[in-house]
């Protein structure tokens, strides 16, 4: 049985490497990323396994064949449990089975990249394609990760049968309906696209209403048919999004003439994602094409949808119906995670716990201590299962 | 009769100083304005009208009661025309007609202030509260007016009985119609306002869309919602315009918190103006109220119409009718001219040239020659009426 007090203690002693009142800061190959990447090395060392610092920043903590883990870096103003859950849940796990292995993964949160520690490891990026990331301020990965030498060569992936990812949802779903387990079905792909609505620059006070071409407007009636397009296509879980906009001239008194904004949307499956791209295609021909408006649609950045394996979403589903009986659901996950990267080398799995009000990235980030216990029960049930 | 050809002429040599291609740099008090403003006071001389240029750089050439005039100063990409054909405009009808003085306001333009000159004479500005703006350099007007003095003081209103402002019409109306020529009705009144939509930044990947509170959805239905509330309120002189829109975190992968944008309308009748804005102000109450995100409504920057003088305007009609027969019309204003101050102190009148395209405040501003032509034919015609 894992002990969950000592694995809270664990939780909270990481927390307090880079705290910055209820939040963390530890940022890839900070000051404090690197302490708590030495203090995890010593816990792995404590607990029996082989710990390893690998040349990518990647911690390692080796025995067993089932491997769990998430990362252990921040966001710029990060939340405490973010991917700390799954590495920590992960070392009280392997204390008690031997027929674990624990990883923490480097830069998850992209400071350099994205998932970059994962992504080297499972081939994606090669080390020499990583160390000329930069960062915000122009420092390069392979500049960074000089502080932290290694200890040890990457594993091969072969020494491991399955990967096991526990991480906070960062989503409302679970809180909202008074639930303690997610069992991910597939983390969604993602398709972007920057559209841009050419009309003409006016003066706001002396072009009639029926002579403009307002770009704006353009923009909102482009939202309504998106709306409008995509509400046959989509399933519950399926989202999208208009984050990003900006105007020409963006005056007061002048008629809009351009407005450029990013389109985004996610799905667990590339069909509908298909689908749903060639609704929100056709829905910006037909607003520009009625209104007027110029149309470019930028290349199309996509991500694909990646989904668990069967047999451990099975296995995680069991022990969900074990420990939280009636408060548990399968679900995609909206976010990316390193289990996109594991998955291209062995079978991956994820298991979510609630985020309270689906807070995330941010100081405020939190989970109550029931649910986390809970979601150490439930993946000390999956590992005791898998080994 | 005036001189078509020397008033075309006199426009050209205008046009050269601060030329930039088919456009025109000469802002309040830079070195191509001044020049301009000399080169100005000598053809008033040469004309034998008093040239006098007054402490806030307003440049007059005194002689009978009626004022002619607009401004020469311009933005900074300024066409051609712009003020400067009311000014030469008026400098031809007085060579011929005793009964004409003319003046050219300053920084019409605002790179200090806005009709900053006329504000002046009109009294709604004192020039030491002039002196204090500052453009966007952070030049005083004090100081940059120091580079023009004085060569007299500011005539007393009095000695005039009325004002006419010939003006491009910078708007597409007239060019669209095929028209020569706009008698102005009305400066049109402005009212803004500065609306904040405040919902809840989340994920763009984990938050449902049910469980959304999105602000540039808000933003769109707003804009729907206005459009469809002002529908049955407004004439076809009527308009609206939300021109400036920041959204935050405005971030492709998180649903917007935050959208604040302005709604800015216009229109010759004030209690339209006032029924515009409830209309406004229930739509943004409604969208607000259903989608549940928060709403802020600044105070309302509000600019009263201004009515042209009846009198005034039937001699224009007049005029407009004998020189371009079914190829005029009364028509608003839809952009501030010095007239709104000087219609304070006398019976003003604006008189309206197509701009091609509807194009102004840019280097390709144009008015065909024959419609500059008609436009000094009807201004010296209603000169001729009126003293």
């Amino acid at each position: 049985m894992p002990d969950a007090a000592r694995f809270l203690a664990d939780l909270d002693a990481l927390r307090a490497i880079g705290a910055r009142g209820t939040g963390v800061v530890r940022r890839a190959f900070d000051e404090a990323d690197i302490h708590a990447r030495r203090w995890l090395a010593d816990r792995f060392a404590d607990a029996g396994l082989e710990a390893r610092i690998d040349p990518a920043g990647n911690v390692w903590g080796l025995r067993g064949r089932l491997l769990i883990g998430s990362h252990i870096d921040t966001q710029p103003e990060g939340g405490w449990l973010d991917g700390a859950l799954g590495v920590i849940a992960g070392l009280e796990v392997a204390r008690g089975n031997p027929g674990v292995s624990v990883v923490a993964f480097q830069d998850e949160e992209g400071r350099f990249g994205a998932t970059t520690g994962s992504e080297i490891w499972s081939g994606t990026l090669t080390l020499a394609e990583a160390d000329a990331l930069t960062d915000l301020d122009g420092l390069t990965f392979g500049a960074a990760r000089a502080a932290l030498p290694a200890t040890g060569a990457m594993p091969d992936p072969s020494r491991f049968s399955a990967y096991l990812e526990p991480h906070i949802e960062q989503g409302p779903v679970l809180d909202a309906a008074g639930e303690a387990v997610g069992v991910v079905t597939a983390i969604v792909g993602l398709r972007q696209v920057t559209v841009t609505l050419t009309g003409a620059q006016n003066h706001a006070g002396t072009t009639p209403m029926h002579l403009r071409r307002d770009a704006l407007r353009g923009l909102s009636d482009a939202d309504h048919a998106i709306r409008a397009a995509l509400a046959p296509l989509v399933t519950p879980a399926s989202v999208w999004t208009i984050g990003h906009v900006a105007l020409h001239p963006n005056a007061p008194s002048a008629v809009p003439g351009r407005a450029r904004f990013t389109v985004q949307w996610r799905d667990a499956e590339t069909a509908r994602l298909d689908a749903m791209e060639a609704a929100i295609r056709a829905a910006l021909e037909d607003v520009t094409r009625t209104a007027g408006l110029g149309l470019e649609i930028s290349a199309t950045t996509a991500l694909p949808p990646t989904a668990m394996d069967p047999g451990l979403r099975a296995v995680l589903r069991d022990a969900a119906a074990a420990h939280a009986p009636d408060r548990w659901r399968e679900m995609p996950s909206g976010a990316l995670h390193d289990a996109t990267n594991v998955a291209r080398l062995m079978p991956a799995g994820m298991l979510f716990a609630p985020s309270i009000g689906g807070i995330s990235h941010d100081f405020a980030e939190d989970t109550g201590r029931d649910d986390l216990a809970i979601c150490l029960a439930v993946l000390a049930e999956a590992a005791a299962r898998l080994t």
